[in-house]
């Protein structure tokens, strides 16, 4: 009986998914959504700098593309001539979406840039108008709830992700789903970390955001009865939120970073989404649930951006 | 702006959920067993008391029994007479299960009469065998894990109505699938609490059990590593518990009694399985969703049953 017990000390009940296996939820769903279009979309990518990481990336990209049948096409352009290049790809009736490799000038003028991408050609969901919308839960573009509205990629990964892994409770309403969850981000940055709180409070959690010097609470309120989220300023620390929460989003950028595994709630599920692991190998000994990146779902919602923004263009 | 926040003040965020859609799932999949079984599996009852809650109950299984095509006979004999006719029927091929409307004498002599219903056919799962299966955790009744064990109707049905609310998450491995939840259970009688309490600890859950006098807590332990749970004695209010549990079940037989509905979690999920109403409609101010009852449901897990056993004994 006590080897009985020592053998099931060491196994731990926690399951690892692999980003891999919600990607291909998407890569079939895409599939399908291409086939009902009757012709393969086409998606220009800008790479305007020479950050091998950004190469990299779009290398990734361009092999989910040709898998699922989008039309892609990188095209490398100086800085200086991205602006132009971006405008005349706007008009062009051939592209379906555009999308650019960050950082370009590493500074305020990227988030200029960002700008000028047409909306109606936006995969990564960048443009002022849709973020507007995430914020203000406006989920649809026209009047009869017909277009929705783009969001972006990795924010939209992380929700597919909770979708998959069973946190969004599907026998709730649609926008009610996370109704009763408890989370906690680390990071809010403007790209992944407060869009993503603002995400899921909108779909009913309860979001402890941190970020360096500041923890701040998303939430529809008791009840969940405001039908936007709004957001306080509060005094917790990480372990009073960390030992509430039935799931862990992280997102910080150092490979020094590690999340305090000893906060965690028996049973939690965890998600990384920095390119860093910012959970140690012991996390399992706490998750029922651990996703140690996001990258290929990701890149899975370029391309279901994309296929969104050809239909409500075709359905104009 | 006001008159909106006023509208959405009264609107509930509650999603009710009725037994008789959860048992529509289970009228379907025993049909389909019926059919591949080839016959009508046949049941008989047992009425030998006068109590016309039984009589009640007795007729509400006739008719779901005819809806989904299992052959129902209800016998009514006298208590003398009850022992003889169930040995008998024990050894009638035609049957393949039996039960009997409790109360009889109405005392321990009924504990008796439950274990002489012969265990391969009975479709209550109150043999001592099946019940102790129950409680250490031992699911098949032989070593090739291809005959389930039975599992008593009322808890039964409380898993089964879990499942279908999401409460069961289908992404862990079957038999953790509770893991990372907490539960209270107000009541722990022999029938339903109890078992109830160590099925759901079993699946992963750490379970706060109720009764009047005690408070028992039931967990396979931290990143359950025991096989099976473990009760141990605690100290602790319903309030305690109750702030800290996703999902309230209760089980008191009293038109007086109310669950506090003040100590609920924002979100939680709440399910009743008395026949008397324990949460006041002020639940839905708080839960996500609210189960009423789950009589509808049994009276499926009793024919589940029948059709489990109906295959374990044509595979022998």
């Amino acid at each position: 009986m006590s080897a009985q017990v020592a053998v099931n000390a060491v196994t731990s009940a926690c399951k690892t998914v692999l980003a891999s296996s919600v990607a291909k939820v998407y890569t079939t769903e895409v599939k399908t959504a291409i086939q009902k279009l009757g012709r393969p979309p086409k998606m220009v990518a800008f790479l305007a700098n020479n950050d091998p990481a950004a190469k990299l990336y779009a290398d990734w990209t361009a092999k989910a593309c040709t898998d699922t049948g989008v039309d892609f096409e990188l095209r490398q352009v100086d800085k200086e001539d991205l602006e132009d290049a971006v405008f005349q790809t706007n008009d062009d009736k051939s592209v379906d979406g555009i999308m650019i490799y960050f950082p370009v000038f590493g500074n305020r003028q990227d988030q200029y840039l960002q700008q000028i991408v047409s909306p109606a050609k936006d995969v990564e969901g960048l443009s002022h108008m849709y973020i507007q919308n995430l914020y203000h839960n406006v989920r649809y573009l026209n009047a009869e709830n017909t277009k929705k509205s783009i969001l972006p990629c990795t924010p939209l990964a992380l929700v597919k992700i909770l979708e998959y892994i069973g946190v969004y409770n599907m026998m709730l309403p649609y926008g009610n789903r996370l109704y009763g969850k408890t989370i906690t981000i680390v990071n809010r940055s403007e790209i992944v970390g407060r869009p993503l709180a603002a995400l899921l409070a909108n779909d009913g959690a309860v979001v402890y955001s941190f970020d360096i010097d500041t923890v701040q609470k998303f939430t529809r309120g008791e009840g969940i009865r405001l039908r936007s989220h709004r957001v306080t300023d509060i005094h917790c620390t990480l372990e009073e939120a960390t030992k509430m929460s039935d799931v862990v989003i992280t997102g910080v950028p150092s490979e020094k970073y590690k999340f305090p595994v000893e906060y965690l709630k028996d049973g939690v599920i965890c998600v990384n989404f920095s390119t860093a692991k910012n959970f140690e190998i012991s996390v399992k000994d706490k998750a029922s649930l651990y996703v140690p990146s996001v990258g290929k779902v990701t890149v899975m919602m370029l391309m279901r951006n994309l296929l969104r923004l050809a239909e409500n263009g075709s359905s104009n």
